[in-house]
């Protein structure tokens, strides 16, 4: 691509609206947790999710190793949830990067105080970039209250381009 | 899932935010363009992007064939555009579902009207459900001018659960 398609690109894919999820992992006492924003449904039957998750993340990781995760949705005004979830994950007790936690049903870390989460599987991958694209079967989730999305845009973040 | 878990997952997965896009495809004279919003970016470098694309669509069958693609990204306002490209196909010169077309560098149908448009070529995908999650490498971009994106917000439909 020339410089102008570059541009062009940068701008363009940074128009696609995102929401805030934390991406929880657990392989054992082993425990990561990142903030991400690269997220889409992708099927109705069975429920599939892709996420672009950083290659050189712990969550990646751990993910690759267990096929196993929970992804927190974040609402409006927890801005100070995702902002903590972008640091190296850090342990203390049932609090990840001084977050309270619960466990999903597959072990995997979500956030008490997110409006809920979904967990499940990983069936798939492409993995071809500095992220990978992981496809994962929603296989349970748990609503606390319905609630209006984090965005990108309230953060004031972009991550994309 | 029991009943709790699928309306968890359905209100859960509704919160996830989409812009609208017109995916075109074209083989020799065969043209499909569909209106998806199941779109996210996966990776910086290469640039890709996941889409989740209808398998029993028109789209997907000349995507298959193909491997290239365009993706035009719809702004705030242009909901009627949109709405075309939820019905099939047809085409009449450069008009396809009555909205004038350009052509991207790969021959794919793009939106004149747009305010940009990336284009590419298939490097993957996750086929595992009633929409394949296909991944696009994107090989060129064209932005005519910034905007506002069309969301299914706006739209005030939902596509997603």
């Amino acid at each position: 691509m020339d410089e102008q398609a570059q541009a062009a690109k940068k701008t363009l894919l940074r128009m696609i609206p995102y929401g805030l999820y934390v991406l929880g992992v657990r392989d054992g006492d082993e425990v990561s947790a990142a903030a991400i924003n690269w997220v889409t449904q992708t099927s109705f039957t069975p429920p599939l999710v892709a996420m672009g998750v950083k290659k050189d993340s712990g969550a990646y990781a751990l993910l690759k190793r267990t096929g196993q995760f929970a992804l927190s949705f974040l609402e409006s005004g927890q801005g100070d949830i995702a902002y903590a979830f972008f640091k190296p994950t850090t342990v203390e007790g049932s609090k990840v990067n001084g977050q309270e936690t619960e466990a999903a049903t597959n072990g995997a870390p979500v956030i008490a105080a997110a409006p809920g989460w979904v967990e499940g599987r990983v069936v798939g991958e492409v993995d071809l970039g500095d992220h990978s694209c992981v496809v994962g079967e929603v296989t349970n989730a748990v609503l606390k209250r319905e609630a209006k999305p984090l965005t990108l845009d309230e953060l004031g973040v972009k991550y994309g381009g």
